[in-house]
């Protein structure tokens, strides 16, 4: 059993440090986050901190770091108010790790790592045509973070874009259907496997399978 | 290809939209967080609402609902301070879904839904025995977002239990190994499999998987 405490943590390799501390939570939610200049520069770069903060509304979060290469970014979700999430699959998930890359202001991620710009009306950033699952956001809240200088993001969901057959009957989105791949720490990949779906959970009711999915391999 | 726009979103029906809004982001850090009250009533309860906020100082969010359900949880963080997260392996993960169940105030899930305490001097709150992954945080920050009532609790991880061989030696926690489970929206449990590791991005350089990698399936 390997324990690691707060003044040890502080006194890691840097590098090190920040490899375990981005894994220590598990797999993450892995979107490329599109958004456009008001002179309709393009951007386009990965992000694994988003996470669901409410229904109904319906509220996504982000955080943005507050390093150079995502100024971009998040210079445009303050011009704009707008901003797309899209599911990286295992196909192009090496060209989606590319967008990470320190580009220069100006230079577009989505021509440089070649992804598909995929406009809808009343919408300023573009959507990724390679995407199986897209979501469109508008900026409602901004958080300065003065604990570590991040910008926690949050948005309101406006548009959703699922290819068909996406959506399972009860609302789920079948992402094991739609090929989304996740990310652990900086750069470790992974293409899930479904295991099952579960009943909602009572008191004094055995945890058990959806009647629809008792052949899920536990 | 299906185009749901704001106010369609708004029309859906109730449980229709949890599902669907809970599962469009893709996969999340799913854990099991660990509290206890000042007189020594532990809670626990699942959350993949769980964010990286950054790596130096290491800082963890996660979202708690406005729901009684978890209001045990957010009141024995607020009275101690502390916390901790474990990971889901998928031989026990129906118990675990089985502590989003509304058991009464003072009911204990870890003894309800069968998990081992481990407590760990100078941690109030116990970690989960079964667990491979475990850390333990300090609040550093609530956040109470008016937008949708809910609470983002911003946490330093203070405590890293893990056990032996989980960690590459690089930094990055082998989830595959650790036998880490996910989750999609609110029932829809997976395993991931390693698709590969890359390295670091740089523009101009053909993105490739590490040297040490070179054998994973694409």
């Amino acid at each position: 059993m390997i324990s690691i405490k707060s003044d040890e943590i502080s006194q890691l390799e840097k590098q090190y440090r920040t490899s375990l501390i981005n894994s220590l939570i598990g797999y993450r939610s892995l979107n490329l986050l599109s958004t456009t200049s008001n002179d309709g520069i393009t951007n386009l770069c990965l992000i694994s901190s988003t996470f669901h903060l409410g229904a109904n509304p319906p509220l996504v979060g982000l955080v943005m770091r507050p390093e150079r290469e995502h100024n971009d970014t998040l210079r445009n979700i303050k011009a704009t108010g707008q901003y797309t999430l899209n599911n990286v699959l295992p196909q192009w998930y090496l060209q989606a790790h590319q967008t990470s890359a320190s580009y220069p202001s100006g230079v577009s991620e989505f021509n440089t790592c070649g992804f598909k710009k995929q406009y809808v009306s009343g919408f300023k950033a573009p959507f990724v045509g390679q995407s199986t699952i897209r979501i469109g956001l508008e900026l409602r809240e901004l958080l300065d973070m003065e604990i570590n200088g991040t910008t926690i993001v949050i948005g309101e969901i406006v548009q959703i874009l699922a290819d068909d057959t996406m959506i399972a009957e009860d609302g789920t989105v079948d992402h094991a259907k739609a090929g989304t791949v996740t990310v652990a720490g900086l750069d470790a990949y992974f293409l899930p496997q479904p295991i099952g779906r579960l009943a909602y959970a009572k008191p004094g009711i055995e945890p058990h399978l959806l009647e629809s999915n008792t052949q899920a391999l536990l």
